[in-house]
């Protein structure tokens, strides 16, 4: 049989070689690290045999596929050692989560507390070392009733009564055996550090009116060094809290009477969605975009139009009734932009058209959901739509992405991939507009342009937009938290249900492509982001205040405003700590403010028009002029700007 | 008798004397000019006599309510040259507008039309020549509707059944004789200007189940002069229309889809905003103002304790039920910033706080008095509220009107009034919050201050907001067209009903006042004021497009798309005129746009890289380097500004 690999590249081997036989024939060093495959697109076991011609990707920890597998085994290895410790234990479901895995137990009369979780581990190491191999059977569904009868297990029999004879499997390691359609990686070896996280309530089903089970999470690893890292990693992130840090340097605060998901930003959060806007309207002035203002609300008749009703009407806020009509608060900006493009009667010449607008959209989440910042009903979106030709597409494309790896740069953003989704030929004219060739058109484009751009990417089938593919930007913070900020999509559907035209060189008329485009997000999430990922310690540029004036003592009070309103003018924000403190106070005070530089003003100062300059976390830096300090300040600021 | 003048001298006179005589005696040129009298605040006939001690206000052409007795003698003046020429003419309501007058009469089988009104206008003059008395008379009930019921006309009749005897009046002047509480100019003789101006089809008391009546609308003016002026005034008004500007400048639209009263800006229009804005926030910036955001909505609660439920209810977009609570667009800002002053915790050392945001509220007009951008559902407010003592009020409110007098500056708006509105103490507990000592307490403040700020203003009595005092700040365009853009007003009730408090100097907990103030209203009504103001000659800091690029042949089009781009770069916005069009038509076409700066592109401008400057009306500037022309616009924009 022919295998192909993801490069193209071909090797013929004989029919029933497994994949992890196929592993060793490329390297010892591979079979060492390989968790699953993929073959003909479909995640297996490595240990089964492959029988006819088949595509094959090898599943390492450095795929997601691959790192869920592994813990998928992992839920399985925890669950061996938890009826090790309650033989009475009920299992309903253990899959992979983000980070780890969790498993839905019932331990009847008996509890299981943080004070447990310890020996949990100890034992899951225990059978790890022991090597055990996960061990695939295929059952017969009569035979598998009569297993779960008897171990009198209602959970797994209430699972079996909703699969096909035929579909079911068992997996076993060591002493434990579970219903389960796998696939697993090929023995409990490979999993070498273990930590149990948490315990929580969980309603069978999600249901409140059934019984609540236990859930019990935990994180595996290939190497002790990476949880080491991850626990780590953990410790510093509740340390970075955008809901912890957001109320101590009071950037939004959220008010039961405004309601729930809809921040309320202070003035030091207004300076930061301030000094992103002028960076974004900047940006985009420079790269041809033309801003506009939309209302906040339209007719139901716009959203039947642009789809949004009915399909994503679960997502909006009610209708109010005006005058006998339905109006909407926008959850999206395009349809707003698409009228304004219309009214434009563009040419050729004027395209490609970009139309730019930070506007607030407003969606519906259940209140369960909300998050601080990550999740909320208000967005204030750094939107635009290009209306560009099918020919002007790559250009576009590529500047946006530039736009993107500039951003990334300015915000010290060093890891981050493009999740391109794509359709799902057999959802066609179902979950995706029906129009195969135009899918398959655009979907190259993009494509090719990623690849162009030289931008990491991984594509993923049947995730994107119904109107077109969709482009999800996943960045990494400083302390290697993942976030998900921003979407691209291209539109080759909507324009059309507009009527939005263009008159062509050739005098007809012809519909133009639309990229939907938001690379700061929203300021919500965007913000909440920068929080963590700078643990409040914002740059210069963007920091609610950049400077704070310490008088010595209450004589120089009047310096200090005038030095204040002074910096004020030049475009530099200041606070003065007014205090009858010590300097050496006032100083511990402002480093714990984060504040980038503080000015010691006192006699001297005031009688030679100078300031004695620290910076925060570099100490004293000299005395200078009020002017040459005006200059280290812009020139720091150019230098953070432009890069 | 003692009578008391505004100015609080007083004068004695025999009991009985007029009004007229009074002015008589005080200069017979007043009396040439006076044309009613308010006796102890009631507005009244010259000719009545005054009995008793009294404060007495000669009202000329120059007071509202001079004019508008004037123009309701007017109506009966038309009146009666109606019945001239349609005797079975039947009248209901005459009143005085905001300009001028009407009448809505019932011509019975008759029609009217605009043909007709020139000799109807031609009757008025002579009438008016005749100099006839309006004579007044006290009629009691019965005889009254004997009158009107021997003439068979059931409106005025309509009108007699919702009066008391003793309390009905009649008006008679020459041949004319109607029901009419006044008061009256003393003769017709001062109608010096007659124009009738239109006429229209109005239901009976507004209910259109009732019968369509005709309503003629005239102006008339003391002098010829001034009546011409009018009519050109409104000649140079329907060119300056900001609707047919608007449209033809690409500055907004309306969209069906999107609602009435919801204007979409175009990207002309969003560089206004955007110019406006940053004027607004580097006024505010160095003032000291610290910005916010908030959301667009918020839960019943918050405007039952603001009071704005029920009182201002049916101004208010229809709520939305999320998860069982009501939720409503805003209609103002002020809640929400009452909740962030909460949050920052303020002590006296804070005070002032002033919070700042272009904020955009949600108003629920009739889709029927929805007019351009003038009367609108949306409004991007540029709204603050100063929070202060009341030691630091008149200082805040000062500041205030300084920042005004300044936009007045820029905006080249020569003519203002402030409309002081006070409340009423009589309706105290009722219209306003029953706090009688702090309504006087604070608008003696607001009319010290107003004073000491010498901006002319006129005081109106039962006019205020519900929380204190407010002030109309109304203006005239560069034709004399009148304007409210915008409020201010100072606000002692709602800040406690929020529980906001400061902690003062003495460690306890006080209640600031709050001073709402919006000196550039809302974007809609004050853009729709500036194109009309300018006639779409937008000075240059604020014009959409500063420059037009206009190349001799496009040869030069490489040239100019330089041009334009290194332009952007230092901030100046600039088009290319691409066509393929001699340059002289492109010099016209130029100059139709109203764009201030032509730059003509040729082998000689390309090859030194300098530009061939012509100013719009002006003519040719002559040739220049492009650092000098940029040097040029700077400068002439810094001008513009600082003034």
């Amino acid at each position: 049989m022919i295998i192909t690999f993801p490069d193209n590249k071909k090797r013929e081997y004989p029919d029933g070689t497994t994949s992890f036989e196929i592993a060793k024939s490329i390297s010892e060093g591979l079979a060492r690290i390989v968790l699953a495959a993929k073959v003909n697109g479909e995640v297996r076991d490595l240990t089964r045999p492959i029988q006819v011609d088949s595509t094959l990707e090898l599943l390492t920890w450095e795929q997601p596929e691959g790192k869920s597998t592994f813990w998928h085994s992992s839920a399985h290895l925890m669950a061996e050692a938890l009826e090790f410790y309650y033989p009475h234990i009920k299992f309903w479901v253990g899959p992979p989560v983000e980070n780890g895995f969790y498993y839905d137990v019932d331990l009847g009369d008996q509890t299981i507390t943080h004070e447990d979780l310890g020996k949990i581990e100890t034992k899951m190491r225990e059978l790890a070392q022991a090597n055990h191999q996960y061990i695939r059977k295929e059952i017969p569904k009569p035979e598998a009733i009569a297993y779960f009868t008897e171990k009198g297990d209602e959970y797994k029999l209430d699972l079996l009564s909703n699969l096909e004879d035929g579909n079911i499997t068992f997996y076993t390691q060591g002493s434990f055996t579970d219903l389960c359609r796998g696939p697993h990686i090929p023995s409990t070896g490979s999993i070498k550090a273990i930590k149990l996280l948490n315990i929580a309530g969980a309603y069978w089903k999600g249901d409140e009116k059934n019984k609540q089970l236990t859930r019990i999470y935990g994180i595996t690893f290939p190497k002790q060094k990476e949880l080491d890292e991850y626990l780590a990693m953990l410790e510093e992130a509740k340390k970075r809290d955008h809901r912890k840090l957001g109320k101590e340097l009071e950037i939004y605060t959220f008010d039961e009477d405004v309601g729930p998901g809809l921040p309320l930003w202070l003035p030091n959060g207004a300076v930061l969605i301030e000094q992103l806007e002028r960076l974004a309207k900047a940006t985009e002035k420079k790269a041809g975009y033309k801003r506009v203002r939309t209302p906040h609300l339209a007719k139901g008749t716009m959203y039947l139009t642009s789809g949004h009703l009915p399909y994503y009407e679960e997502s909006m806020f009610p209708s109010m009734n005006i005058e006998g009509e339905k109006y909407f608060l926008k959850p999206m900006n395009c349809p707003h932009h698409h009228k304004i493009f219309k009214t434009l009667n563009a040419s050729y010449r004027d395209l490609p058209v970009r139309l730019a607008e930070y506007g607030t959209c407003y969606r519906y989440e259940q209140s369960g959901e909300l998050f601080g910042l990550m999740r909320v009903r208000s967005l204030q979106m750094n939107d635009a739509h290009i209306y560009c030709t099918e020919e002007q597409f790559a250009q576009e494309f590529k500047a946006v992405n530039e736009m993107y790896l500039k951003y990334f740069r300015i915000f010290g953003i060093e890891k981050y991939v493009m999740r391109f989704s794509t359709h799902s030929a057999n959802k066609l004219g179902k979950k995706y507009v029906n129009e195969p060739e135009l899918w398959l058109k655009t979907e190259a484009m993009v494509r090719n342009a990623l690849i162009e751009s030289k931008i990491p990417y991984i594509e993923v089938p049947d995730e994107s937009a119904f109107y077109g593919p969709k482009i999800d930007v996943q960045v990494w913070s400083a302390i290697g938290r993942e976030f998900t900020l921003a979407t691209n999509q291209v539109d080759f559907a909507v324009p059309a249900r507009f009527g939005l035209t263009y008159r062509a060189a050739d005098n007809t008329l012809k519909t133009p492509l639309c990229i939907h485009r938001a690379p700061l997000g929203t300021h919500e999430r965007f913000i909440g982001f920068l929080i963590e990922h700078f643990a409040g310690n914002f740059p210069l540029w963007l920091t609610p205040s950049q400077v704070i004036i310490l008088p010595i003592s209450d004589k120089f009070n009047d310096y200090a405003h005038d030095l204040s309103q002074e910096l004020n003018n030049s475009d530099i924000r200041s606070l003065i700590d007014e205090r009858d403190e010590k300097i050496g106070k006032k100083i511990r005070d402002a480093e714990l403010k984060k504040i980038p530089y503080m000015l010691i003003v006192g006699e001297k100062e005031a009688e030679t028009q100078s300031v004695a300059v620290r910076k925060h976390g570099e100490g004293d830096k000299g005395a200078m002029t009020k002017e040459n300090f005006k200059t280290l300040i812009q020139q720091e600021i150019e230098k953070q700007l432009n890069v």
